[in-house]
Parts: C-alpha cells; structure tokens; sequence
C-alpha cells in the first residue's frame, strides 16, 4: 500500500459483528445486517440494526480501495438479458479540469466496460416493478428494511409484545409501514412511485436500499473536494467513515479539478448509492462561467457520470425563466448552488431553461443506465423569511409536473426539499410534495428552524429534518456543524451523520415503525440494569459515549457501578427504583398496580389486620 | 484577588454593549439589554437582544464575587412596607455536611439580615397582581420582553413592515402573545397564574424575568457541585458561564458537602433566579438515608434556603404513595431524584408523602418569602418506553390540584415535565398540562425524541423542547452532551445552553412572536450580503462561528471575501443571485415579479418590440 492507496477506516464497531441473511426467491442474496451483543447476565438476544457500512466493518473480508469492492449485482444485472457491454466514452482533459502531471489523480487502476440499456429497454427498478418481476435489488431491501424481525423468534417476539412495548402507538400521518415488509410490498411501492431503489447497472458495488416514505427514514451524507482542499485519498474515506456512523447514500459535491477520477476512485469503494449534481462538473467543463453552459455539454456529463455508476442525479429542472423574478425580493435570493447557475444562464440567454427544454431526453438516459432522479430545489429558500414563499412553491409545482414525465419514461424520481423553514411552515411543505408529486419520496436538506445559530446549524437542521421526517419525507440530507463556514472535516462528518440518524430514528419512532423501537428499549433496558457496556455499544457513537463516561469515572470497575455517575450512589434514581421493586415484590405490589389500573379505585394501603393504613392527609386548604 | 475569590468570565460579547431602558411608572428601574451591532454598510439599525447575562457583561461595572452584585430590588421590596428583617435561622454544621477546616467552603463574607412578610402578608407577585398593583418588578419584564421594539422608531418599524417581514404568521396553539407587552399584561398574565415571576425577597441581585406561554420561551441550565467533583470557584464561574451565553435561570442542583455556602456565594452572585430542589440538602442532613427523613428536617431546610434567596423551590408533592406501583412495571422506573427519594421514603413507611400532607404549609413558607413552586415530576419518563404512562399522568392530576391550593394562598407556580417522550407523544403532554393545571406555566426537560444516542442527548432533546416550546412550554431545562453519562463541563455547559437557546428562538418563532424574527433576518441579510463579521456576531455563539470559519478561510481578508468559504466563488450561489438582482434591476424585473404574483398570468419576456420571447418549449411527452 502506497501514497496513492491509503488505508480508510475498517474493522467493527465495538461488540459488533455482520450477519448476512440470504434471500428466497433469490437465494444468492446475502443481506447485511450488524448485530449488537448484550451482556449475558441481560438475558436477551443481540439487537440488529441496519448497517450501511459495507464490508468495511466486516473483519472476514480484505479491503483495498485500488481493487474496489465485489461486484456482488454485477450478475443480477446481467441475467436480466437486457443490457450490453460497450467502449464507453474517452475520458477527456475537461473531465479532470485539464489537470496533468503531479495534480491529476491518477485514474483508478481498474477499468470494466460500461454497461447500458440494449436499444428500446427500461433498465430500470421501476419498469421491473411495473412489469411485476421482484428483481434480487428488491428481495434484498425488503430483508434489509425489517431489521432481522423474522428470525426474532417467537419467543421474543412474544416477550416484547407482553411487555406492551411492541406496540404500533405512532402517528403516520398517512404512510401505510406494514408490520413485515415482504419483497411483493417492495416491488408495489416501487411500481406506484412511491419509493426509489437508487442502483445504476454500473455501481454493482452497491448494496440495495430503498427510499420511500413506508420504510425506515434515510440520511444522505455530502462529501466533495473543492477548489480549494482535499484530495482523493480524504474523499474515498470521508465516504467510507459517513457511511461508518450510518450515511444511506453519498453525495459527492466536488467541483474543482480532477472531478472524474476522484468520483471513480469513491464509485468503486462505495456499497452506498452516490448521488452527483452534473451541473457542477458542467460547469467547470466551461471554465465556470454559467453562460457558456450547453446542453450538449450537460449531457456528455450526465453520460460520462451514468458510464461512472452514478446512482441519483439532482437535477435543477424546476428553476424556469418565469421563475427567477419571484426570486428579486427575498432576503438570501438564490442559495441553491445548481438553482443560482440555471438561473443565471437563464436570464443571460434570456431563454428557458435546458433542462427543463430537453428533460425527456435525460430521462432516456437514466432509463438507460437506472439512474434515478433527485429532482432539485432550486429555489429553496435560505433564510426564514423566504420559507414556503412563491418562488419555492412555483418550483416544486413543477416538480411535480416532471415527475410525471420521468414516471412515464420508467424512471424512478425522488423531489428535494427545502432549506430554511421555521416548524410551522414545515408541515405545509411535506403536505403540498405529497399533493403535487403523487408521493414521489421527499428527500430534505433539513430544514434549518432558525437561522442564528451558525456553527450549530446540524441541531438548528436536526430538529426540522426529525419532524419532516416524521411527516413523511423519506430521506434527509445532512447538515455538518460547519455549514454556512467552513468545509466540513472529518469530524463534522461524523457529528453530521450522527445528529440525521437521531432525527431519521426519532421520525421512525413517531410514525410507529413496528421495529424502531427494539433499539431503544433494549438501551433503556441496559440503562436502567447498569450494563454501561452495553450502552454504549448499543448507541449511535459508542465512542463518544464511553469517553464522556471516562471523563467523570474512568476507572474500568466503574463500568459495572450501580449507581449513576452523575449523581453518585445516594442520588442514584435507578438505584433506589431497584429497591423499589424488590420491595414491591415482597409486597406484591404489582398486583395491587394492576388493580389500580383495572377499577380505578384507588390502592389503600392495609395493616396486618386489613384494616386501612391510609394515612390523614391534611388536608391543604 | 485570592484563590478564595476567583475571577469570572466577564467582559462583552463581540461588537455588543449593554444598553438601559427607565421604567415610567418606576423611573429607578433600568432594563438591560444587548445591542449588536452591524457594519455601518448595512445600513441598518443595531440589533436588540435579551439578555441575562448581568453587569458581567456591562465593561462599565466592576464585579467581584466577594462582594456579590448590587442589590437592586431590595428598596423595591421594601418599599412595598410589608417585609420584616429578622436574625434568621443560624447557620448549622449539618448545612455543610459537617464539612470543616480545609474541607468547608468559606462562608461568603457579606451577611445581610434575612427579610420576611409582615405577618398575615402575602409578599408574591402573584398577590400584588391579583390587588392591581404593577410591581417595579412587572414593569421591568414587560419592557424586557420587547427587546426594545418600542425604540426601533417607526421608520424601522415601517422598514419591516413593508418588507412584509413583520407579519405574525405563527401557529400559537392557543397562546395569545400581544404585539407590545404593556405594564398591565404582565400584570394581568400574573393574577391569572399563566406566568410567573420568580423574585424571591432576599434575591435583590436578581434582573425580574417572567416565565409564561405568552412571553418568551426561557431556558434553565443546571449546575451543582457533587460528591465526587467541583468547588464553590467552579460552581460560580459556571453560573457566569451559563447566563453569558443566555441561560435565563440557573438550577443549583448540589449535592454532597458544603451545600449551604456554595449556595450563598452562587445566590449573592446571581443576576437571575436561582432554583433548587430542596431535597437534595434534606437528604444530606439525613445522612442519605431516604427513610430517615422528616417533615421537620425538610421544613428547616425550606426556612434555610428561602432566606438564603432562591428564588423556585422543585417540590415533588405530586409523588403519592399509591401511584408507586404504577412505576413497577417500567422499562426505566423512577428517573428523577427526588420522586425516587419520595418514593422510597413512602413505600418505607407505608404512608403518604410528607410533602403532600403538608404541602399547605410549604405554600406559607414560600408565601412569605415568594419562592415560586417548581412542581416536580417525580414521576416523569425515563425511557420511551415509559412515556405518556399511568404513572406520570396520575402525577400531573395532583399537580394540578397543587396548583389550586399554591394559588389560594398566593403562591407562583410552574409545573415540570417530562423526561423521554417521542415525537408524537410531545403534544398530549403539553394538552394535558394546560387542561389539568390550570395553564400555569410549564417547565420541561427536554423531552428526549429516542434513547439511542447517550452522548448527543442535548441533540436528541433538543429536538423535543423546540416542540414542546412551539405548543406552549414557557421554560426548556437544558440536557448536556454528558447526560446519562458524566458531570459536564464548561464546555458541555456552553453546548447545552446554546442548543437550548436554539430550541426556544425556534419555538418562539413558530408560534409568532412578533419580535423573533427580526435577528434571523439581520443575520440572513449579513449572510447574503457577506457582512461575515455581522453574521458572526449576531449568531449565538460569535466565537465558534468565526473559528470555523478560520479554520477553512484564516486570512483577515476573507472575512470581507464576496464568495462562501464553503464552494469557492465560482459555485458561490450567493454570489451569483447578487448578478441576477443586478440584471433584474436592469430589466425591472421587480415589477413583473409583481404583475406575476398579481394576475397569475406568467411573466413572458419579450424582446424590445414587445413580442414574446418565450422560448419554444420541447414539450416533454
């Protein structure tokens, strides 16, 4: 391993290990999942979570970023007899802003030819959901989305439900999560449009996932290079830590040079679908200059990236000419980067968009390679004043309109989202997406629910992305502690995703998903029996969480204390529960609970003889 | 300056000054506030903000904590004729957990005769409210919650309003926030129990602040030495430290030795209320042991730290002996300290809580004194599992009929709750609250949205106190990065007060307060116009939001830089939306916009004869 191949970040999180659940009707399939070991005195099985994180976590399999991973859909995309092998298309200078020598990535070592489309055929998982075939892409996310539920056991099963916790108490606000999810309610969703399963023929690195608002709510991670920093070494491990705390999919932003090569080093080590804005390599394509922008230009672009493996473009088709004056009076104008650069080229050439112009022929080329649709938010707004205003609102009409086009073409789409909204406007947005885009998924950058927080700005996004989420959006884009300054590091990558997984699971756990709350239950289990191994483990950042506890108790016997460490073993509110209860015991006082609950009369108290020991209330006048 | 007398973070934030604002019933009384302000190329009038940090932001006012702040309310208290100073009750070892030499913090070296009401006076806020009097105290919030409004002038005003910026498009649930809060609605809002002002009589140090739903959304931090850590030193600088980055009350929730006099230093430095929970100092007398505690040792420590001055006293009355066995078959049990002493104490001695029997002379004490009630919700979730449930409703009843008795006798009372509550649980709390209690205010921790993340728990609650303050919770409690796990630091303090700042600005933007919105404003307005100065300073923590952007972009020059750190100036949207309001300029766009938004009739370019130019559009088929 040299400069050229660094090492990413692999090996499992702390008492985890991969398990693989193999398919039914598509037995080859082998479904990932990571499994939680609790401490045996807990007397409880493993808790399973979903696990975006690839073979890196896995320590059975051998990683190297310059031969990527397994191309483990290769053959599923094959055996459908719909595509061909072909040269594929030179890759040019521009591709790379024209970089040479010592600043051009070097290309990566492997070069598997393109696949696309045989002449007249929809490759995509929406025309085999149409055409009622459950492709393994679809077997494979309904496994994935039900968390190991079916090999529970009864048993345990049966022990959550007497406990009264597995009950479905959330409000959906319409979504229909169905208690199993089988592969036939996969292929439905997928039919009607109301889930996308991003997987272009050539990423069979990825692993499937689902997008929709009847299964577990997603996060997106954006990573990128800029002008200005970050190598490819840093992108390709940026993703692989996002996709370490729990990033469903990657966006990779970069602009800049080398834009070609860093995004195939990224597509080929990446099992997460990667998402791309065309636009921005376009761009650099003409030197950065929005007037210059082609549509040839676009769509050698949009080729270039399906050859690549590109799973989702966003595409800016909603910002239209009539549009861009909606936009005049508003505190922050345009703040979408593609919004801004369409609507410039826009007014310049004083013309319709292109996008717009030609959008049924990029649909011929998603349809072609499955590449799926995040139709963008151009004119989403950037501050609290210019939530939910005209502008936004014209475009996301739009939206809808193209989202019928692209379903008629067999393209799968999914719409984005604002931005900057206050809590009482969210709900509007979520409800008018859902009227106008048939449902297509909702896919949030946040929203923001204030903007005087900069450098807190993943909580000020976090507390938004948890309701939109819970009002039905499938997937939320990430907002890192830097937004609005800075590019985000390493760590502000993790803080990211780990700030949309709380809002993804909290949204979950609103909408009553059947098996969300298996993981917090299971944690609050351990909180309250002291297992403080087992909390941590069974948390989001197990690192985090250990080190704080460190700060105040480092010592290893204060990992089996029973008491808090907060408050020292005479505050302790678990310690004393637990007396509590063993005192209740003796008296059977779970019995008398049970009786309060049933008649509503209330427990008195007795002495020995029976007689009431309820004692004077003075009472308080 | 000794060790004995260590030095507090003092000094003004970035390019903010502490202005004044006199009474005009009470001329004496002078409103402090916070001016920042932007750079003169704005245009713009500073910006006014709440704020609670005391003269130790005020560079005109020398601070020493060993001589304590000034007292500025006592002639206010004693003007009203019906206080009484008395000796007071003697300082006792067990007050300090037998601490000495080395081990007993210092007594604070100023002592003051302790006041009282006359007797048969009632000397609350509460009951010069319901007599028609508009206290000093009154008048000085209802001048504070206008963040300075009424000296905006009217031509800025009018600026805002023609920006239709000001409109109140809030959704308020039922609250009913006035568009300028007069004297007499403080008032008004008092003698109806829907707010409170904590004012103990021997707190003269302290700024009057109101807690109610029709005011500003406030936020409390809590800070409190422990068996284990900390000195009076620490304990005072982080009560600084909180209030400088917008705590509005600080909690004292010590334990362990030296209780009383750590208190007196903190009270006697404190320019806002301080509450505690006077069990906490009980149990210490008892040794700990929970059974060992007595009506008479709770009531002495009542008497103890009502001279003292706190101002709200947490009272877990609501924790009745038959609501016990509700508890036994939670997930998580009794989480909160004193309902898990109370619980244990009743269950010991099979008998009602003392704090229920005797809850009418609690209210005498606090009566005399005014400390407002703080009604503990012993009973509260500790996991999501345990939410909503028999257990912590039965407790909000009681606390509800509390509330009536404590107003009978004139005494302010807030009520707490929960704990752990998901998303779509959050709303009955609060409906229920405002049914059973008589709208008296409420004062939740968090709630914490999901279990699953210890050590992002300011995260994962911070998204529930924004819901709950959006639906009328009038006071968030902070939650650290170290809940659950360790005693937070400085830093933890800092993070759990600005994300709680967070919660409650967007909690009072959702509901509409109509001066809210004026600070996201200014702050977007920077942003877009790349004031990056302005946009640190009026954002809530100016220090991390300049480092991060250090980090990316160093130099002095950047900071005047017209791009976004985050894309380079060729992706920079911002920039480019400037082109377009240039070009729109040009072209009177404006103006159509306007037609467009009027008529509905796109906006359809044409060229210099008049004749469209809309471009043929390839009709997407």
């Amino acid at each position: 391993m040299n400069a050229l191949t660094p090492a990413v970040s692999t090996g499992p999180l702390p008492a985890s290990r991969k398990i693989h659940t193999p398919g039914i009707l598509h037995p080859q399939i082998r479904v990932p999942m990571r499994e939680i070991a609790v401490h045996p005195t807990a007397g409880e099985p493993p808790v399973t979570v979903y696990d975006p994180s690839g073979p890196y976590t896995d320590p059975t399999v051998e990683t190297s970023i310059e031969n990527g991973l397994a191309r483990l859909r290769h053959e599923w995309v094959t055996a459908r007899g719909d595509v061909e092998a072909y040269d594929g298309r030179h890759v040019q200078p521009e591709d790379n802003g024209f970089a040479t020598g010592e600043r051009l990535t070097p290309e990566f070592p492997i070069r598997n030819r393109p696949l696309r489309a045989k002449a007249g055929k929809a490759v995509t998982q929406l025309a085999y959901a149409r055409a009622g075939i459950i492709t393994p892409e679809m077997e494979f996310v309904a496994i994935r989305e039900n968390l190991g539920r079916e090999n529970l056991g009864r048993e345990n099963l049966g022990r959550e439900m007497l406990r009264g916790k597995l009950e479905r108490d959330g409000e959906a606000f319409g979504a229909a999560i169905p208690d199993f999810v089988t592969a036939e309610f996969v292929r439905e969703e997928v039919a009607r449009g109301r889930a996308i399963i991003p997987a272009n023929i050539n990423h069979p690195e990825s692993e499937p996932m689902i997008i929709g608002r009847n299964f577990l709510v997603k996060i997106n991670a954006n990573i990128g290079n800029s002008a200005v920093t970050s190598s490819m070494a840093e992108e390709v491990e940026k993703m692989v830590w996002a996709i370490r705390w729990g990033a469903d999919t990657v966006m990779d932003l970069s602009t800049g040079r080398n834009i070609h090569n860093i995004r195939e080093w990224i597509v080929r080590n990446a099992p997460v679908p990667i998402g791309t804005v065309p636009l921005y390599q376009a761009l650099e394509k003409v030197n950065g200059i929005a007037e210059d922008l082609t549509w040839e230009v676009y769509r050698d672009t949009l080729i270039e990236q399906a050859e690549q493996g590109v799973d989702y473009f966003t595409i800016h088709a909603g910002v239209r000419l009539h549009y861009i004056p909606l936009t005049v009076d508003r505190v922050t104008g345009i703040v979408s980067r593609g919004g801004s650069i369409m609507a410039k080229w826009c007014l310049h050439h004083h013309r319709e968009s292109f996008l717009y112009e030609h959008f049924a022929e990029i649909c011929d080329i998603c349809r072609a390679y499955d590449v799926s649709f995040s139709l963008g938010d151009g004119l989403r707004p950037g501050s609290i004043a210019d939530a939910n205003d005209a502008a936004q609102f014209a475009e996301l009409e739009t939206l809808g309109e193209l989202t019928k086009i692209a379903w008629a073409k067999d393209c799968q789409v999914m719409i984005e989202g604002p931005g900057h909204v206050p809590m009482h406007k969210i709900k509007q947005n979520m409800d008018k997406q859902l009227a106008v885009c048939g449902e297509a998924p909702f896919y949030t950058l946040g929203p923001l629910t204030t903007d005087i927080a900069p450098g807190y700005d993943h909580i000020t996004s976090g507390i938004g992305a948890a309701m939109i989420g819970w009002f039905g959006t499938a997937m939320l884009c990430y907002v890192t502690p830097k937004e609005h300054l800075g590019l985000p590091d390493r760590n502000d990558v993790k803080i990211g995703v780990i700030t949309y997984k709380i809002a993804a699971h909290a949204a979950d756990l609103a909408k009553g998903h059947p098996a969300a709350k298996i993981r917090d239950d299971a944690l609050s289990r351990a909180r309250f029996e002291f297992r403080w191994e087992d909390q941590f483990n069974l948390s989001l950042d197990p690192e985090t969480a250990r080190s704080f506890h460190d700060q105040t108790l480092p010592k290893e016997a204060h990992k089996v204390a029973h008491f808090c460490s907060m408050c020292g073993p005479k505050f302790c509110s678990m310690r004393i529960s637990h007396d509590i209860r063993a005192e209740a015991q003796k008296e059977g006082m779970a019995a008398m609970a049970a009786k309060y609950r049933e008649g509503g009369d209330l427990y008195v108290p007795t002495d020995e003889s029976g007689a009431p020991l309820m004692p004077q209330v003075h009472a308080p006048s």
